[in-house]
C-alpha cells in the first residue's frame, strides 16, 4: 500500500498547501504568540518547502481589540519577524472588513506581504469590493474567501465568487468556520464555485466532525487548487486541517504539494512543543457547535449563559443553528437561552426530552 | 443543512456501533483502568444506548503478561464490574489466539459474555477455527476478525472472511490496525468482504491519518453492519474512530444507530475526564506509523534503537513497513536500525537525503 503513494505513482495535479498555523492557531492561544514562537515555526515551515505562510491576529489585520482580544504583538511587530524568516515561502495575510481596514492593508504592503485573502460573510462578499480594488490597483496578489459557508447553497456561493473575480480577487474560495461539512457537502460547493470561476479555488477546514482531511480531500478532487492546513490542526474550536497529515495522504493520492514530508513532520514537532499547551481535538461542545453550525467561538459565552440560566449549553448551540446565528450576534445566546428556559426554544428542546442523534 | 440529519430524514439501514473504549483505550493507559474507571464509563454508554460494550486488557482475554503489559485487574474483575454496569447493552470481549486460550473463553462465558471476538493476523484466520467452533458449540455469539488488514488484498480478505464464516462466525470483518488505510481502500476491501458472507461486516478503524471517522463511513456505505469506535477515540497510538463523532454523522447521512446523543456526549465528556490524560492526538510518529502501515505499538522500541544507533526513526518505520513487519517481530527494529546506520537499509533511507512527501 505505501507503494501506492511512492515517487513513482502518477502525479494528477500540484495543490497549494496555504498554512495558517501563526494565524488561525492564534485562537486557540488567546493571540499571544511572540517573535521567538513565529520566527521558530516560520523558519521550519520555510525549510519544508510550505508554500505560504500565514500570519496574524486570529480574525486577521486590525483584529487586534478587546472584543476580538488584543494580540500580544502588533500586526507590524508579527509581519517584519516572519519576513524575516521565510526564505522561499510566501507570506500570508488574512483581512476581515470591519476588523481591517484600507490602513492596515498599506501596512501590509509596507512590511512586503506576498498575498492577502480578504473574508466576508459567505453572503456578503460585495463588503470585499472596496479591498480587492485597492490591492489590484496596488499590484499586490489578493484573494476573496467566504466565511461560515454552510450558510449559502452551492448556487450562491458559486455567485458570490464570480462577483468577488469581478472585484479583483485572482482566487476565491470557502471556508467551512463551524466544522459543518460532510465530504460531499464539500464537493457540491467545490464543485459550483469551480465551474463558476477561472481562478484558483480554496478550501479551509475544520474538524469539528472528524472530517478536515476527508473535506479537504474532497475539495481537491472537486476542483479546489489551493487548501489550508495547520500544524497539529492548531486552530480555532476543534482545530483545522492537520497539515502534516493532510500533505501525506494528498500525496499518496497523486497529488503533488512539493513539500518535504519529514521536514513538515519536524515543523509539527516545533509547533507542538512551542506553539499550543496542547494540539487541538474534538471535546463534545466541538462536535455540538460543527452539528448546529454555529460557531465555535461561541462556546465559553454560551456555557456561562445556560449555566446561569439552568439551561443544556447544547439546546443553546443547536437553537442558535436554527436560528442561523453568526459572529457578532452575541447577543442571541441570552435571548435564546431564556426562550429555552420558558419553554419557548423551539418544540424539540422544549419538549424536555433527551435528543436522539436523529435529531440533529 | 442541520435539517438534513434531523429526524425527519429517511433512514437508509440500521448501524450496530460497537465501542471498544474499555478495551482498546487501555492501550493508552498500559491497562490501568480500575472498577470506578470501568463503571462510570460502562454504565453511561448504557444509558446512551450504545448496543456493545466491549471490555478487557488491550490485547484482550488472557493477555496480561510482562511481554503485552500487565492489567491492574484480571479479566474476571473487569467482566464482573461491567456486566453489573449494563443493563441493556451488550458486554463483549475480544481474543487474539496465543494470548488467550479456551480456558480464558471459559471465564468470559462464566461471567455472562454476550460477544466474542476472535481476532488473528490478516492472513492467519485458520488459528480462530478451534475457538470460533467452540463459541459455537457452547452457544455463545462468535466473531472473526482480521488485524493489520491493509496487509492483504481485498480478494484475500474476502477469502479469510469466508474460511471464519465456515469456522462458526456469525459475524467477520478487518480492522485498520495502523491507520493505514484512506476511504477508497475500505471501500474497496469491505465491498469485496460483504460479496463473499452473508453475515454481518464490521469495520475498526484508527485515525493516525485523519481518516478513521471518513473511513468508518466509507466502510457503512460498502455494506458494513458494524463499526467499531471509542469515547474521545481513546485507543492505541493516534487513537480510534471518535464515538460521539461517528455516530451524529451517521445519523446525519440517514443511518439509524439508536443512541442517544447527549447520553453518548455524557459518556464521551465522562471517559474525557475519568479515563485518559489526554484524549489521543496525531503526532509525527503516528503519521509515520499510518503511513509505512506499522503497528504504532512499535513506537517506544523504534525511537530507543533509534537514538542508541543514531538513525532517524522515520526510516525505520518505513524500513519496517517495506519488510512487512508484523507484532512479534520486535527484534526486527534492531535489524533494520543497524542496516540503516551501515547504509544498508533501502536504497531511499541510504541515500541520505530528506525523503519527500512523494516518496512515501
Amino acid at each position: 500500500m505505501t507503494r501506492t503513494a511512492d515517487g513513482k505513482s502518477r502525479v494528477r495535479k500540484p495543490v497549494l498547501v496555504h498554512d495558517p498555523t501563526l494565524r488561525d492557531g492564534h485562537h486557540a492561544v488567546r493571540h499571544s504568540l511572540g517573535p521567538d514562537q513565529l520566527r521558530s515555526y516560520a523558519s521550519a515551515a520555510d525549510a519544508a518547502g510550505v508554500p505560504v505562510v500565514e500570519v496574524g491576529h486570529g480574525n486577521g489585520l486590525g483584529a487586534s481589540s478587546l472584543q476580538a482580544g488584543r494580540a500580544r504583538l502588533g500586526d507590524g511587530e508579527m509581519l517584519s519577524v516572519v519576513r524575516e524568516a521565510l526564505q522561499n515561502s510566501r507570506m500570508g495575510v488574512f483581512m476581515i472588513p470591519g476588523w481591517g481596514t484600507v490602513r492596515d492593508l498599506r501596512n501590509a504592503i509596507a512590511h512586503d506581504v506576498d498575498l492577502v485573502r480578504i473574508g466576508t460573510h459567505c453572503t456578503e462578499g460585495d463588503l470585499a469590493e472596496r479591498y480587492l480594488g485597492f490591492l489590484r490597483d496596488a499590484g499586490v496578489e489578493a484573494h476573496g474567501v467566504l466565511l461560515m459557508s454552510h450558510m449559502a447553497t452551492p448556487g450562491q456561493l458559486a455567485e458570490e465568487c464570480a462577483r468577488l473575480v469581478a472585484y479583483g480577487a485572482t482566487g476565491v474560495g470557502i471556508l467551512d468556520s463551524s466544522g459543518h461539512f460532510l465530504p460531499a457537502d464539500v464537493t457540491e460547493r467545490v464543485g459550483a464555485i469551480r465551474r463558476a470561476v477561472d481562478v484558483p479555488v480554496m478550501f479551509h477546514g475544520h474538524n469539528n466532525l472528524g472530517m478536515a482531511v476527508a473535506n479537504s480531500v474532497a475539495a481537491v478532487e472537486a476542483g479546489a487548487d489551493i487548501v489550508d492546513a495547520c500544524a497539529r490542526g492548531f486552530g480555532a474550536g476543534a482545530g483545522n486541517t492537520q497539515l502534516e497529515v493532510l500533505v501525506p495522504v494528498l500525496e499518496r493520492m497523486g497529488f503533488a504539494t512539493g513539500i518535504d514530508l519529514y521536514g513538515l513532520l519536524d515543523a509539527a514537532d516545533i509547533a507542538g512543543r512551542e506553539l499550543m499547551p496542547a494540539p487541538p481535538s474534538i471535546d463534545s461542545v466541538g462536535v455540538v457547535s460543527g452539528l448546529s453550525g454555529v460557531f465555535s467561538g461561541f462556546k465559553n459565552r454560551v456555557l456561562d449563559v445556560s449555566l446561569r440560566e439552568g439551561v443544556d449549553p447544547r439546546d443553546v448551540f443547536f437553537e442558535l443553528g436554527e436560528r442561523q446565528a453568526v459572529a457578532g450576534q452575541e447577543d442571541l445566546i441570552v435571548d435564546v437561552a431564556l426562550a429555552l428556559r420558558d419553554g419557548a426554544g423551539g418544540s424539540r428542546a422544549a419538549a424536555g426530552e433527551p435528543r436522539s442523534s436523529g435529531q440533529v
